[in-house]
């Protein structure tokens, strides 16, 4: 029943989530994954640095982290090259995405993104009353012009590109988004999600100045950081839009612990440049199981590889259940053509063999079920 | 200068935040504080299994924490004898408050609470528009009558009150809260910020039904079970408006580390307890000090005390700064007639001895440049 003291706007939001945790998961099958390689997350562990760092501020954890996140902000800052009045540190990229929707998103605002884009920013335009307009992928990649095309017709106040790409790896080159960030309609903003940009090829991304007023860009620690489980993320952009999200957000939302670990990882560069080599090892890997049984992985720039099931959507699904049940947590992609495949995430040798060893299995099962 | 794609809600948001952190003061000093008594943070620490769990969770810190909160949620109904879908788990009170008023808040939506209460509640209420109406305490205390007459009159959707309160310390009993929810009008709440509850004499709280739609209550790990740089905190309420917050919560932001670290925390009942008893001790302790400078301490159910400086709001103010400058860092009420208080938050014995050491040389110079 829903509470009859909600706003209009929250008693007419789905009761949906925009994922499923492998725990949840976990406690309907009753047994552990073999293999965690469903949510994207660095199974080659944070920087020994981190760990060490996150030690030894838990001692410290009956204190409040600094609500200005200054140490973390200036060090960030610094990786960038600018002022950390360009740089805002939050709960990860999901929180950073509420607050700037919630800072610039109000009842039926335009917002443009890909159909098959991350669900979670759909989630958080949803929550704020914004209408979602999506683009098709073009091919296995989000479209740029389509999306500025739609975004300059529809007067879009955002919109969002992962780059490199979430669900499906790839990444368009430092031109293509150079073009959007010129195509950004007047009153516009264009979102770029680069959560998996340490792992993309050296040289593709794009060089973008922190103060174009155009663009923000969003950061995390989550993924070639293997920080995941501390929550932060960050965003880069113009000094105004930055300064406001102090008017909303959680001042003390950061904790120390995460705060020391994350300050640990930035410092540790050696390690993020490690864990990407081993995520371009891992990728090739992958690729090699997926020809071992007659399917392509798709190219990534990311630590997951899309592995096209062949089939369709129906096909793909009873993979994807094929490998749960014999303890593989992966994900797939929610819409059509791109749900055709499977998603799973880079992990350390042993996860790998696990899926090498479960994969065979699924598929047959899958084609036995067809 | 504002950015234009700012909502006309956002772009009206004043750009201060609720509380400046002790570190900011450090930076402005250049120097850090000798003692650290302005938060109430609990200088007594977590608990060494707390401390155990986020250690242990480190190594993990890779994995997401489970977006369910499962584990830890089914301890916290455990303890309050319910269900966990009664339970919520968020980053803080402070957090979950914000989620609360975006479900139940819109632009002009009444709410009432203290003048002078906690000031991060008003900051989210201005955050959603809505439109905060307040009552002056009555004495040192929150006026519940004047509260819930208040509500009735303009329809209030939320009454808020912090009981045992902050910032004055005291509590009402549980006789009086009770009347309070017998009170709330029609298509109202009564939220009840229950952040100091474990530091409260023993049967002095309400007895509250989970189910009871009339009120959700707050609670945290960040006083009692010193963790506030974890982040974690967590509401008990009617089980729709409880499902209401999957509608729009950050559902990956409750961290690994911070799961593991409260849900160690909430199995040593015998830590609570005895820092419970350190913090009685440490309220005697700042009494004494008080007493010895001539000053009144007020009764206090809650890990700080208000002590009253025995003159104006600026006196206070003048005291507050000359222990600053001493290296001590306190907070004090915001409002007249409160204000005439400087707040202390219970500290170990070493930090207290420096504030009474530093005490009276502030107290001096207030005096002498008043």
């Amino acid at each position: 029943m829903t509470d009859p003291r909600l706003t209009p706007l929250a008693a007419a939001l789905p009761a949906t989530v925009p994922f499923t945790g492998p725990e949840a998961l976990e406690r309907r099958r009753g047994v552990a994954f073999r293999a965690r390689l469903g949510a994207n997350e660095s199974g080659f562990g944070p920087s020994p640095h981190a760990v060490e760092a996150m030690k030894r501020a838990a001692r410290d954890a009956w204190m409040y982290g600094d609500p200005e996140v200054q140490e973390l902000r200036d060090a960030i800052a610094e990786r960038h090259g600018c002022d950390p009045a360009h740089i805002v540190v939050g709960e990860g990229i999901d929180g950073l995405l509420g607050l700037l929707v919630r800072l610039t998103v109000g009842a039926g605002t335009p917002v443009v993104s890909s159909m098959g884009g991350y669900p979670t920013f759909a989630f958080h335009v949803a929550g704020f009353g914004g209408r979602l307009l999506t683009v098709p992928y073009l091919g296995d990649s989000p479209d740029p012009e389509g999306l500025m095309g739609l975004a300059r017709e529809a007067g879009a106040r955002l919109v969002y590109i992962a780059n490199p790409d979430n669900p499906m790896g790839g990444m368009h080159g430092a031109d293509v988004i150079r073009r959007m960030v010129e195509g950004v309609p007047e009153g516009g903003l264009l979102v770029l999600d680069e959560a998996y940009a340490e792992l993309a090829p050296e040289g593709s991304l794009p060089v973008i100045d922190p103060a174009d007023p155009r663009v923000i860009r969003l950061r995390t620690f989550s993924k070639a950081q293997g920080l995941a489980g501390l929550r932060v993320g960050y965003a880069v952009g113009p000094r105004g839009l930055v300064a406001a999200f102090d008017r909303v957000r959680n001042h003390f939302g950061l904790g120390r612990v995460a705060q020391a670990g994350a300050l640990a990882a930035i410092h540790d560069e050696g390690w993020a440049r490690e864990v990407a080599r081993r995520v371009a090892e891992g990728r090739a890997a992958l690729g090699r199981i997926a020809a071992a049984n007659g399917l392509a992985a798709l190219p990534s720039c990311a630590n997951f590889v899309a592995i096209d099931c062949g089939r369709d959507g129906v096909f793909a699904r009873a993979v994807l259940d094929g490998l749960l049940s014999r303890g593989v947590f992966v994900r797939m992609p929610g819409v059509a053509p791109l749900d055709r495949c499977i998603r799973v995430t880079v992990g350390p040798e042993d996860s790998l063999a696990v899926f090498a060893e479960a994969l065979p299995g699924a598929l047959e099962e899958a084609g036995a079920a067809g």
